[in-house]
């Protein structure tokens, strides 16, 4: 054990009435919820890179943490990985998650850089194999190194698709080996800076050629895992292709993959594209691509990702919500994918950000699951177009237009409209919250 | 003739030489730009709900224009044209635009309203046929009455669904009559309030089906034009369905319809979804969508549709840079979709902002077209991709990961990134505004 | 009594176990909150103008509500006091605020719309001594009439200038005689639609000036309460000159007001103008401005003000916070100034949304009452100034800088930051919502 | 001389005839503008920072740039100052600027800081000699290093406070000894990331008190420039309380500094903030503080501070229409404030991207001449208030509400709205542009 996290014991459920703070007061992994275990609802995860390898810089400003993993070579990330256990210990982990870059070093040739991430994949393993902390999902770090800088898949430079391809592979395949749940794809360079110097139809053949490649690789590999997109639509590019949900169905539609990918769906996204988080889980529930989660927090004024542990329980109840109602998670989990804030300098504050964070989905869920059990809203919903069930509004929608508006003259039809409610809704769901 | 423009007369081009505001510096219609007429690539519409039905109000203020044309009746409508005409004249306007609500009065019931439109069709193709002012597009506006609420397509109520489809249907009878070259859907309402009281599943199949409709109808009509979808992410509905050229792009391959519609991009719809314009633009003609443009100007810090005259030459030259790459416009055109500030009472000022918007479009087309012709943009892209016009890098595309990753751990791959040259561009750029 | 709320009976408290719609599950006026009575915290206002004079439109739509008492004359006015009062008694609404527009037809002249609000304040004097409803403010509506379009106190036509004059006038005196204890002033058009036009400096001193005789007004007739400023950024002006807190700060300043005039903060425009709501409620209380609050939610996604009713309760006990921790209410209360949703047709709805509305901030005053109860906040904060309680530090801030760089040498300082602690602070905020 | 700009020879004006992207199309020091040299009216500064200092990384990404002054030594900063001086001398730039973190390496105390600082000025104070390149202003980084990370004058330790004082002592003297026209202060991390750990009464209280001892620090050495505040509302931090012109107003005020200093205004705080640009020059000018300028371009729709290079002429010239407006620059002058999009890896594009924004100036600086010298828009603003020169209208101002309000009643005033003219005055700009 490293001396890092001092003397903080593993986290227990304790109640409401404790005054712990290194206690959950609402995350109690085995209550029953809607007939699971609570754990296996949520199937937290921790952000490897946020959690150990942000060193707290921004743009205005350095390092702030002081981590004694810090450091370049294979040493520093062996102490790294170690580190990271004795949290997903303390937490009571079931998942984390990790791109090649948060665990390895870069090294000098393509070859080094796999040998050292499968190397880490072997500490791994082990440490999986004692503590029983699984991999929600591996990923690909194709945007910090500046080979990536005009785009992985869709650059410019044919050379750079190639490296992309192995680096894939690479990653697909220590998932594979840790038998990860997923396999997720961040296109945070697949994008532009300018017009200007871009053909964006160019490059979205490029991208629709090489997640083909990964799918029919995942096949070839027996990966039972689901490949997952993550949608943003810009930071760091000036416009990021996966722009959100809506977009990324027509893309998947472009190249005939809609039943092959599902998508990882990030509330701070979300909101940078416009969107609520529960609109952008709906929308992939309603076209069958909804994967998993990032459960982080964006501040709605702050332009960028700001990648904060979740702390509002009414917008993550609304979250659970959708994705309960879509059946829960399969291969998919929560992904805080959340940072400190770079003045959260000490151990104490990794561990308490994510104590907070699982007792807010806790809270959320819960009041999620009330909700459905309750069943007003699905009430309510179904009332509200139940004017469509009738056989005269079904067979509308077979007859030609011509026809509808025969009938709209002939009975002279004025349609009255009729309350939303929507106050009436938010009354009731904030009876759980 | 009415008294409304007094004597003004009609606009005529007198070169940037020119002191005269009631003059174009630089919209000459028989002016050769690549071949063609400037007339004939600009293909200027007048949009007639804000230059004529649009009243000066805004969210906390009502009517702020006085015009003999503002009341309820037949008279009214049939003034209100008499004095558009009069517009088209005096700008030398070819094409015009409209909503069945812009030119007629509500009636009693839908046969009245749908003769109301029918009659004041009548003077419009009277005037057409005396003028030569042609109709861009027509389209219904299922926004403002109370009935529309709730959605016209996507409503929960089969019976707007009804309404909406005789609705169109008298749209589209009356666009085809008066030869209009496109007929335009605008869903303001096809979206929602609260996602507590909807279901987007079910309103998206509604949606379809009726699109898929409004497509059948048109060929039993015999209707040469374009049917296209305007894109908006918001306002007034919190969540509009219509998001964006991606967006749209997912719907019209869900529903097979990619090949039958086409989309008419607004700036300030761009704008408010957080595209530049340009990028919708090229977009859509990477996806074969690309139709017509709203040509108004939004205010970047006005989180609402200022619908504004445009006037900045360097915004407008990209856009048409796009358009002219792509060909230019076949049935579309240059629709202004822009309201004069509430301030700007006078007629005086209604033609001056149409004239001002002019002058800028031309600008912007001879500037673009300069750029296309001068081809230093697509010869800068050509070299940035000119590495995939390899055999080998073609041959990679259809290689799978494996081989790819084997060939770049052999050749010990390192590729090395090279300037992305934007302000270089954007300085040549500057040469031609 | 009429017979738009039909049967429904006044709200009562019921506690959190009862399941009727119509009954406060947290609003208990009489129970003790830091010991007064929660109805003497929170002194909640109905606010007249949407409750009563909104209609239900917005940019893209015309009216959606269906009221008895819509229409122009003085007979409607009559019926939509009658009503507003049903609508306190049935909430056992502590005040109310208006407009002079909301609650009286315009006039033919100046005199004659005077007169109609000397009338209107005539009914309103006897249901307010029936019935014990105060008036927490009222203000002069100089934003809706055309007349207003260039600005009040602002515009270029110095007789707009007189007219307002007039205008604020008439609505301190009835504000006076009906006892208000606030008047506010929000200057809607006070601002720009585009600064090619506008003389800034020459209008924010016709501001000052104006802002000067009103203050002096309020002395001359033994005015009580206090004068009001509510900030907002845009909206329906392009730029508004009372931005925001920090903005007005600097023009009471100006015209040495900072004494005389406090602030009216509504969350929905902290919002529109970059702000959280409680940094707005603490910077004003911090420079001594805090007045009176307009606690609508804004859609953070939306760009325009939504003025939704509350429903979000960790937001508002972050507010109510600030607002306790600042010594409470004085003369101002909790104006709701929230709107229904267009959609929300019924007199159910308007009731149950002031129902909820009210529950939401209950609780939100007493989780704030429970923080500052529990004092963790306000120890975390002085434990993080403490260093400066010393007397050197002290002693430092009267040094020239010069003094205290040579200690900084002398003494080879080199200050190591420590936790800012933010996530364990929201984790113990969370405890109380 | 370095090999870094190989033979790129010092660029020259050419006039808009030359295809030479190395030559000045527009900007021509010499040229006669408004009876002043071009040079003199823009006086531009390189932006040490961004040009030589930054390395090309963003939030998600690291190091793009290759520079063979990047390191951490004395020697790489020497060689640095060594190739600035050279980029200098090929622009024929008059002025840079820098921060002491920009030039100089940190050292492991601060006197070694200080003396780094020392031996670099001796170097600039030699090249200056020897080029006549002069010092626009100077100022000090405190937001880079960890212990700035919740702020330097406004740090909850008062060691912070201290070190601050240190640092800007230091950095006045330098800027002092290189005969500095202003010294800035930007306070990027004087705000809060939560408001919950924050005492901003306190931290305001103790920014005052920093401000005045630079101000007497100022005197005592007899620094005849100008102090300088660059309003910025946020980033990195959540909240930073120059947030804008207006705040800053108010925070002068209640210091008793609205005399002693000016503002730094930059475009992309500007907009970040809400405004326009030559919203906040106008505001400053009115207030007697527009002191100088960043003319960086921000992207509208990322929100964050982007820093390009300025391209676009019709904004650039409203903005040197204000500073024209309000006399010109003093002290002030135009700083780039600009980095390279962290693709624009080769030296060419730093000089060219230079090159680029210089023209752009210039085009805005003539245009905006022209249109003072045409005099139009101040001739349509003084009409617009010319009711308010008769002697009546400036009598009003010092009446009584009461009194002018029997004047409105007594003559029946009832103002008529006239026409902003919005569309006609951007009509005659556009001529200009």
């Amino acid at each position: 054990m490293s001396n890092f996290f001092k003397d903080i014991a593993p986290i227990r459920y304790e109640g409401t009435d404790s005054d712990n703070e290194f206690a959950f007061r609402h995350y109690d992994p085995d209550e029953m919820v809607m007939g699971k275990r609570m754990e296996d609802h949520l199937r937290f995860a921790v952000a490897y890179w946020h959690s150990f390898a942000w060193e707290g810089g921004d743009p205005f400003g350095g390092r702030s943490f002081d981590r004694p993993w810090f450091g370049d070579g294979m040493e520093a990330a062996k102490l790294k990985a170690e580190i990271a256990f004795e949290l997903f210990a303390i937490l009571g982990q079931p998942y984390f998650c990790f791109h090649d870059l948060d665990i390895r070093p870069e090294g000098a040739s393509f070859v080094e850089s796999r040998r050292n991430l499968d190397e880490i994949a072997d500490i791994f393993a082990a440490r999986m194999e004692q503590t029983g902390t699984r991999l929600l999902w591996g990923t690909a770090n194709m945007f910090s190194h500046r080979r990536w800088m005009a785009g992985a898949a869709t650059n410019p430079n044919p050379d750079v698709f190639a490296y992309a391809a192995a680096t894939v592979k690479a990653c697909m395949d220590v998932t594979h080996r840790l038998r990860g749940e997923n396999y997720v794809m961040w296109g945070g360079r697949e994008g532009y800076e300018t017009l200007l110097n871009t053909d964006l139809g160019r490059e979205a053949e490029q991208a629709g050629r090489f997640l083909t490649k990964v799918v029919e690789y995942k096949y070839k590999i027996g990966f039972k895992g689901t490949i997952l997109i993550e949608p943003k639509p810009q930071e760091p590019t000036k416009h990021q292709y996966d722009y959100d949900v809506g977009t990324i169905y027509g893309f998947l539609k472009r190249f005939g993959l809609e039943n092959e990918v599902k998508l990882n769906i990030e509330q701070g996204h979300a909101i940078l594209a416009g969107h609520s988080f529960e609109h952008e889980l709906a929308l992939a529930a309603s076209l069958g691509l909804l994967g998993s989660i990032d459960m982080n927090r964006n501040d709605y004024q702050s332009g960028w990702d700001t990648d904060q542990f979740p702390n509002n329980v009414p917008e993550v109840a609304l979250a659970y919500y959708e994705v309960l109602k879509a059946g829960g998670f399969t291969t998919g989990g929560t992904n805080y994918d959340s940072k400190l804030r770079r003045q959260s300098l000490d151990p104490e504050d990794l561990v308490l950000a994510h104590v907070g964070a699982m007792d807010v989905c806790a809270r959320g869920l819960k009041a999620a699951a009330a909700m459905l059990e309750d069943g007003f809203l699905e009430k309510a919903r179904s009332e509200r177009y139940a004017g469509w069930e009738t056989p005269q509004a079904q067979a509308m929608l077979d007859l030609p237009l011509e026809e509808i508006a025969a009938q709209v003259e002939a009975g002279n039809l004025d349609p009255q409209p009729c309350s939303g409610q929507q106050e009436r809704l938010e009354n009731r769901v904030n009876r759980f919250l």
